[in-house]
């Protein structure tokens, strides 16, 4: 778990409470509610027209015996915490052995609309703000 | 300047149409509408409550003799173009080396928004869509 003091220790001048700079953003903590580290985000995805981030992909270091895997959540489902310096979203750890994810060998079709819906059905109502 | 057939080389999964990889991103290039190789995506600045890319920065390999220099760009400047497998941005080199720019010893505070405001005046008229 974080320590909250961890929030001063941090001198890159392009971060702030506005903007961040997304190879920053890569490898920032998610924390559950009860902030346990669920994972860390390892890239997002992004619309190329509209430049509007669609899905945080978050891995594990083989957190939750889970090895070498992925979970896409909704950008929208993730809130930033400033104390922690890192993400908190509305999941259980059980819950988020349930959730989609992939492996490197069995990478999703992001082009297939089934995937994406796959995605935001079962966050649908589960989690926002 | 690419060669249009390039667009057949990539295998990554994660690039489609519509969304693609933060970290994939991170390194595309950058042209003039005369397919002039301006520089390539260093990263770009994110909003953390929105999710929206606000800015891409672009960095040059020494191109146009500014050396290590950033060039933050508006992310609605920049227009995805499939065949150059990469962004094209509507400025030639010369005003693009009028352009607000910094290097890595004098980094901007992105949470002035008389910085943010310098970038988008330069911008506003002059490049869109």
């Amino acid at each position: 778990m974080a320590n909250p003091t961890d929030r001063f220790t941090t001198d890159r001048i392009d971060e702030t409470h506005e903007l961040i700079a997304s190879d920053k953003v890569e490898g920032t903590a998610v924390y559950s509610p009860a902030q346990e580290k669920l994972g860390t985000i390892n890239h997002f995805m992004v619309d190329k027209q509209t430049g509007h981030v669609a899905y945080a992909v978050m891995s594990f270091g083989g957190f939750l015996g889970m090895g070498n895997s992925y979970h896409p959540l909704p950008w929208k489902a993730l809130t930033y915490n400033t104390n922690l310096q890192g993400y908190v979203v509305d999941l259980t750890p059980d819950q988020l052995k349930s959730a989609p994810s992939y492996t490197s060998e069995s990478m999703p079709n992001w082009s297939d609309d089934l995937y994406t819906h796959q995605v935001d059905d079962y966050y649908e109502g589960r989690i926002g703000r």
